[in-house]
């Protein structure tokens, strides 16, 4: 895993993956007491950074291999970003699903041209479902974060955001990545330790799901209590994975972590002063800026919003905070 | 008034005015029966397309006559666009506001550094204050959409048009722009026919505030019976400028006319597919291009996202329409 596969990535991903802008407001800037960078992965297609690692892990695969077809387990951002990259790549792709996943989510999947198979969480395993699946099909799976090129993928992201605070001048600056399983701050951190040497990352993550904040205090992959109950469940996983916490504990830290009200306040303001749709897990790096300022270093800091699949009720939620 | 001065804009613009992306979301193509490419000016500085024409009016000035200020009528996104393009050449800016004005709308124009200057609509002249305002510190009058380098400015999103089309393999599209006085559809459009001639542009409008297309069907500048009373009213004109009428007539039509609910609609597609906050004036274009189809034309359509500077309250009703 280096940095050289970052790029390679980003060769394959020329005029199929957006190159999302890089964004800034005085009013941000103004709460935070210095200047705030938004690198917004919200406008990314499938409306989350996913979409990048999926295309990633799709166009590296030999193409007799991908005609086959591919597999993903997942409820959220990751089943979204692989069904259109398959889509996109003319392959098939099987999402499994748990049967009780909301309505839209399973519908957007088929609409992004996946096949969707549902699961009963109480009674059925998805990994014995999958690769019965695979086995069946030579499907090959895409695990989410753990997953070389996959990692690569997310890392594109670190490359633009190198470009574009060259662009704006920025030559030190704290990049703060909503993380999860640590597939988007780990690719970010090894295109920035190339690339930007003077930036330094840290993941962002909700209060009770900082399993990557605690990891990197103990130095060995610490895990959260339970997956469920975050308003922040886009970024939420059991722990950081086996290839990205190396690299996050080699290249980055230490972690920051807010409160679900900080989120949807974070939400607030990126629609106010950015006209940004931010899902709460993706609203956290923002939000450890905007409400966390002593936990950071720096004139310049540089957030992602990692995703902006939000519901409209808890948008709602998200809009009253600016009362 | 021509391309030449469209691109001279872009010179004075590139790296203070934000190069906006070209979107699109295959379920927008669905709803619409076409391919749908958005060019979200929300997300340009201060929230609207209202920044380039007012950074190029500020730019072409001499910096003598600059550094003495500029002045501006609106209660709206010119003034924010004046304000912040004044503030970054370091020049002062006096906004003259009706003194009931909605008090963010103040505030945030106060944020962006400038000078508000309120006044009694009933009984006070704004025209006779800026006058007066203007001969006794020598501040140079920026108009919303009858200045050349105004218009210059909203064309520098057609050379962006053009540009990101071509790459995206369009060679022939309509182009729907939110009209208001048609700064940003004549600007447009005096690109387009330059840099892409297989394009036309068709002006967007509020039902019951149509200037635009009538006057487009009668040959002759018409009025609105009110500018008061929608919810558009970021681009709702008493009339189409002198300067950018005859651009139109020559260039543009014919006109398309949503209705308030529709552009309600719109906001929520863009919500949910795009991840973009767009005003209700905002989204008349992608209004059309999703519910009017059947007065569009061919493959493609590309529509502006004029602005994004809506309230919480308003942006909530939009929500709903996604029930």
């Amino acid at each position: 895993m280096n940095i050289d596969m970052i790029r390679a990535a980003a060769d394959r991903a020329k005029g199929h993956v957006r190159r999302t802008p890089l964004l800034n407001s005085p009013f941000l800037d103004e709460i935070a007491g210095r200047r705030v960078w938004v690198k917004p992965e919200c406008l990314q297609h499938t409306g989350s950074f996913k979409f990048r690692g999926a295309w990633s892990a799709l166009s590296a695969l030999p193409s007799a291999q991908r005609a086959k077809g591919v597999i993903a387990y997942s409820s959220g951002n990751h089943a979204q970003g692989v069904a259109l990259a398959a889509k996109m790549h003319g392959a098939p792709a099987v999402i499994v699903m748990p049967e009780d996943s909301p309505r839209l989510k399973i519908a957007n999947t088929r609409a992004y041209g996946a096949e969707v198979v549902l699961y009963d969480r109480a009674n059925e395993s998805r990994e014995e479902i999958g690769a019965a699946l695979a086995e069946e099909r030579g499907l090959t799976l895409i695990k989410p974060y753990d997953e070389p090129q996959v990692i690569a993928g997310q890392g594109t992201t670190g490359l633009e955001i190198a470009q574009q605070a060259a662009e704006a001048g920025i030559e030190e600056a704290q990049v703060i990545v909503c993380c999860g399983g640590g597939g988007l701050t780990s690719g970010i951190a090894l295109a920035l330790e190339g690339e930007a040497p003077g930036f330094r990352v840290r993941p962002a993550e909700p209060e009770g799901f900082d399993d990557a904040a605690r990891s990197l205090v103990s130095g060995q992959i610490e895990r959260n209590a339970s997956a469920l109950g975050s308003i922040c469940d886009a970024i939420v996983t059991p722990a950081p994975g086996e290839l990205t916490f190396p690299i996050m504990q080699r290249l980055v830290g230490p972690g920051l972590v807010v409160r679900d009200d900080e989120a949807l306040q974070a939400m607030g303001h990126a629609f106010n002063r950015l006209k940004l749709v931010a899902e709460p897990g993706g609203a956290v790096a923002l939000a450890a800026a905007l409400f966390r300022g002593g936990e950071i270093d720096g004139d310049d800091v540089i957030v992602t919003i990692s995703g902006g699949n939000v519901d409209a009720d808890m948008f709602a939620r998200a809009l009253q905070t600016l009362g």
